[in-house]
């Protein structure tokens, strides 16, 4: 049996920005079990009832909200927090949106659009898209990072060295987590829980989805690290990869170019193969489909492919 | 049972370079099976005896030959060529080399660095790097593309929207892959094999390694495709993906940048985990590590991450 849960940071200890100047929420020991709740990215601006309007009407101030900051005792700058991944209690409630002018194609999908989820929280069975695609989910942490060493209040859109909104699907349960410390206490902070998304978040947003989140958080002393890494249990891919790909690339001296042509290339290749709206294409790779360099050496031209797991489909 | 080949075109045909000039080596019918003997991307430079001073030798006016060009009667500009690669008949030999001025972090490598595989070509089991590290293999096509329209003779080395070398590692056994024909009789030719690779060929080479391929060709009639496309029958990281990965991220505002911060984090953890030479963790990215764009909508910061299977160290 796991040992309990030292502390619970609820989700009215949520904030907007990054600032180590934010007052802790808790403070915790090196090798401590902690829980989180996490609300969503729109900060409950998005609900289950909402319509397109509402993507309109969202307060651009008031997105990407955290839990904490949390506090561990003795973490210093130049340390390592190490942060287990131990479990999710999933909501079940998820949207998925284009927003104007955020995404990889926000030049070719200028209107808002909306899909709200409602997902199996304790089976987490494949979710329904629409009567023909059904996602499978794989919760994960959208947002987590440490305070910057760098005075003032930073948006917490763009990742930094010590993590944030890196969006990387497999932050997932099990997964181990390593951030490098900017300033004393770490103040770790949590938010952005997401049911499912695929490589590169490509319409710029996942299942966006409240969560609370399970944690163990451990310190070590004093080691070089660049940029966050992590390790994963097992196989990243098993939920999606039973049935293969259908895969489309990009190939050019840009790689952003090319991941834009992949994408592009996906849309229309999932309109032709089943008859989907280009917005929902466009949402689909998003949840689900995996942007990977192929080839990154062949000068001038690189590839980007995206792959599109066809068991949603199946 | 499967119809027997049409053709077998031998590796005496083969050519350096792009070029709607080269007298076709095969004239073949759509629904033809063919096969095709591949050289290595050394064209022979590289053998079984080599040592690093055989990198600094080559001729780079002689590498990355392709088996072919193929006619394929009735193929016509604005047609797709449906390619199903059915088979590999590996050689066992291969190698893996860091070619100065060429490779991703060709900045931080400037020595020529060799390694030779001796593989088992009918298990296809692990392949031997060192006495601490296996890899899995999976043999794919690293070349495969159609005469461009353009005339003259183009490098073969960037890949281009007719293929080429594109060196993505999924066009394996079981794909099927769709090229755009620019020019009558489409004109395919093939090589560059590989016994192994990571998404990104990072140091510039994989395992390369000559082979015979077994293909089945087909038309699609006036179709558009921009860029190539392919589907695989099933799951593509089963080989590498049983004992999880180690990930290393590169953030930041460029996709190139985040590549390289990743490659360089890998090659960092490896050599903590495991005492590897950096010259060796390059090459061990290069043939087994994947290169994921983990987000790339969070502006003004991207997110890429190597993952690295532990499988090779188990």
């Amino acid at each position: 049996m796991a040992a309990p849960f030292k502390h619970t940071i609820h989700d009215a200890h949520h904030h907007f920005g990054w600032d180590h100047a934010i007052a802790p929420a808790a403070k915790v020991a090196p090798g401590d079990r902690i829980e989180l709740e996490c609300i969503d990215a729109s900060a409950g601006q998005i609900t289950a009832a909402s319509t397109v309007a509402d993507v309109t009407a969202m307060d651009s101030a008031k997105v990407n909200p955290v839990t904490g900051p949390i506090e561990v005792d003795g973490a210093e700058p130049g340390d390592i927090l190490r942060i287990e991944i131990e479990g999710f209690a999933p909501s079940g409630f998820g949207w998925t949106a284009n927003i104007p002018g955020f995404g990889l194609l926000a030049d070719q999908f200028r209107d808002p659009h909306l899909k709200i989820w409602d997902y199996a929280a304790d089976t987490l069975a494949p979710a329904l898209f629409s009567e023909m695609a059904r996602v499978p989910l794989k919760p994960f942490i959208g947002t987590i990072g440490l305070a910057p060493a760098e005075p003032g209040r930073h948006s917490i859109i763009p990742p930094r060295r010590m993590g944030g909104n890196m969006d990387a699907r497999d932050l997932a349960a099990g997964t181990t987590l390593y951030l490098p410390v900017e300033v004393a206490g770490a103040l770790l902070s949590v938010g952005d829980t997401h049911a499912a998304q695929g490589d590169g978040e490509v319409c710029g947003t996942a299942i966006e989805s409240p969560m609370t989140v399970a944690l163990k958080l451990d310190l070590i002393k004093q080691r070089p690290l660049a940029f966050p890494r992590f390790s994963t249990p097992g196989p990243v891919s098993r939920h999606l990869d039973a049935r293969g790909y259908e895969a489309t690339m990009g190939i050019g001296p840009d790689l952003m170019g090319c991941a834009r042509d992949a994408v592009a290339g996906m849309i229309d290749h999932l309109g032709a193969l089943h008859g989907l709206a280009a917005e929902d294409a466009y949402l689909l790779c998003s949840v689900c489909g995996d942007l990977r360099i192929s080839e990154i050496v062949d000068q001038p031209n690189w590839v980007v492919s995206l792959y599109f797991p066809r068991i949603v489909f199946d």
